[in-house]
């Protein structure tokens, strides 16, 4: 059964059904955008110090959250080098491209949820 | 195209899709979990006071929530009667009900997409 508000709601309301997702494992959220733009920017940069310094975040967060998905994973999703002549370098793994695009796919599905409820909002 | 992680995943994971869902006019989040609860306390307890003492949210944040809700419908869904001798009385309007109702059906809509996404996880 579905039901509408539309009566109810202001005529030429932009009213929209929003929301978030994410994995989580118990209560710890530890994976969604944030961290997927975090590989994201690791990857570029080849520098979790530098991925963290670009998204405005602590580089002691930025470790956290790869320490958290690491222990969510079978094998890591990022390779930390650390020192070295030129600093560290760090790399993202295969297993990390698949969980960028696991969850780009999973947002489309999610981005068409939203957009389907909003959709019978108006009707 | 779906594509699947479980193989990245540790095994036994208890890993689950999770989220949050709300209606939003422009930047502002005005109807979720936590209207509906306010508008089904002050249903319950008929004063919008008791209503957020319940919830532990303050007063002056339990009239934002309403004003805003009131500002987003065509008539009023909370209905306050201020002062008297026994202080005012408040009641949530059809309108508002239907909105609760609609709340619950959209939740049970979301809940599915989560089962979903999170049965998907493990195949």
């Amino acid at each position: 059964m579905e039901i509408s508000i539309k009566h109810i709601l202001k005529e030429g309301s932009t009213i929209r059904v929003n929301g978030s997702l994410w994995l989580q494992s118990g209560d710890e959220h530890f994976f969604g955008p944030g961290p997927v733009e975090l590989l994201e920017r690791i990857a570029a940069t080849g520098s979790i110090r530098m991925a963290a310094k670009e998204m405005n975040m602590s580089y002691k967060k930025a470790w956290a959250l790869v320490n958290t998905l690491n222990e969510q994973t079978r094998s890591p999703v990022v390779i930390a080098q650390i020192g070295g002549k030129k600093g560290g370098g760090s790399t993202i793994t295969n297993e990390a491209m698949e969980m960028i695009k696991y969850h780009k796919l999973l947002r489309q599905r999610f981005v068409d949820f939203l957009e389907k409820e909003t959709q019978e909002l108006k009707i």
